[in-house]
């Protein structure tokens, strides 16, 4: 522990956690740290940068709270979530792809029922939004419950709204028998994501944008399945080849068609992966 | 951008950072990515672990104010601090090494003179400390000025007692003429870091003890040198073989004698690198 050069430091602390309890939380610290001191001397990191990445840190804490999360913003914008997600995607070919969960789902968003209005009061062009939860033989799930979210026409999710007061573009909604779904919402259009901290100062300075291509959220449960988190694109949209926080996915892409009343309907089925045995 | 393999995903944000205008940024950011995606998917990284990690920064965001610091003791405890301060040592043979600055140190100490008590009040054995403040050659460094900091006998900082109102165990004293300096302080003893947060938790975790062993802190500075921040620690202490924060350097470890009254005795001399022209 009376450590000299660099490398005695890292074994040191790798040392350290030797007795840790859990084998895999000793797995993940030992390789946390060779990790961490191995980004630290390859870029020689001097005592004025570590600073400041103390100090970035420390101002991601301040701006968290119930509402806002920098450090999901900063996973995300590292593409550490979306890396998060595909490692964990273990997943038959025909199932629906996920994509990063983001910063703003909220549990416990209103029931609508089938049919119903999913925007309350979110300003957008209407969409009509339809399609059916599966399984990987194209058999129905029924009763899937399907919890939905998205940004209004301003890119503002209703949790960015302060005064706001009641839940706007989020519900639950559930599959009927059949295990189809229709709702009604609002287009999804690209927004920004909250560039007024920490991490939107990461993002100027090197030169990056905040802007995610449009997308509607959706987490998909139902007994004897796997929990799907995705989002569906809309094929049309800016951004989708320098998506922010890296979440596009190909077979998430899909074309929101336009009617003949200037509203948009989207058609998206999702398969579900059973849970194992 | 539209990454399907975790390969690519990394590949899609190194590739993010390509227009960073300055080169330095770029080559953080690209080899922070790359280490931190090496990490995740090394461990093979559950999302349940990634958002264990996302709560922990957090909460370590959330206990950290002008007088707590996790971020600074989450690095000192996974020994990035020492690393980085072994980093940035160039020193000649003969000049005293640094240690970590550690999360207490206060800026705008008062000031003590020659022989003066820097404990004002604080509990503990009498100690006396003094020394010279020397260049390459063993020239007197006339002037310089030392802050230097401690904990009590009950390994509390003075920061660290909220009902406190002033400075104690903490001041900057000015070496003479001939780079001598001397002051009364109080037997360092050996500590505790906070523990009672999720740094603290971590270590019980991984069954690692919060200890630190007995040593007085000291910021060196004088014009034409470069500012050394290190630590004397005592050869007797307990926990020199396993500092909870990686910072004992063997050339830092000193008798502190004890006297027949029972009081201690700290002699030290400090090199400092002189400045680059």
């Amino acid at each position: 522990m009376r450590a000299l050069k660099p490398e005695d430091i890292t074994q040191s602390v790798i040392q350290s956690f030797a007795d840790t309890p859990d084998p895999r939380l000793r797995e993940i610290m030992v390789s946390l740290v060779r990790h961490l001191h191995a980004f630290a001397q390859e870029v020689k990191l001097t005592e004025a940068e570590w600073f400041a990445g103390i100090d970035f840190l420390t101002r991601c804490g301040h701006i968290t709270d119930d509402k806002r999360q920098e450090f999901i913003l900063l996973s995300d914008t590292l593409g550490l979530s979306m890396l998060t997600v595909a490692l964990n995607q273990n997943k038959p070919a025909g199932c629906t792809e996920a994509t990063v969960f983001g910063p703003f789902h909220v549990d416990g968003a209103p029931q609508v029922e089938r049919g119903g209005d999913v925007a309350q009061g979110a300003r957008g062009t209407p969409c009509l939004v339809r399609g059916r939860v599966l399984g990987l033989k194209g058999e129905p799930i029924a009763g899937a419950l399907l919890d939905v979210w998205q940004s209004d026409e301003e890119g503002l999710y209703d949790v960015q709204r302060p005064d706001l007061g009641h839940a706007q573009a989020r519900a639950v909604v559930q599959a009927d028998e059949h295990g189809r779904f229709d709702f009604r919402s609002i287009v999804a259009v690209p927004y920004a994501i909250p560039h007024d901290g920490p991490v939107g100062q990461m993002l100027k300075a090197t030169a990056r944008h905040p802007w995610r291509p449009a997308h509607l959220h959706f987490m998909v449960q139902a007994p004897g399945y796997e929990t799907l988190i995705t989002h569906v694109f809309r094929a049309d949209s800016a951004y989708l080849d320098s998506d922010a926080v890296f979440g596009v996915r190909p077979s998430l892409v899909c074309d929101w068609r336009q009617q003949d009343d200037g509203s948009y309907l989207l058609e998206f089925d999702f398969v579900l992966n059973p849970q194992a045995a």
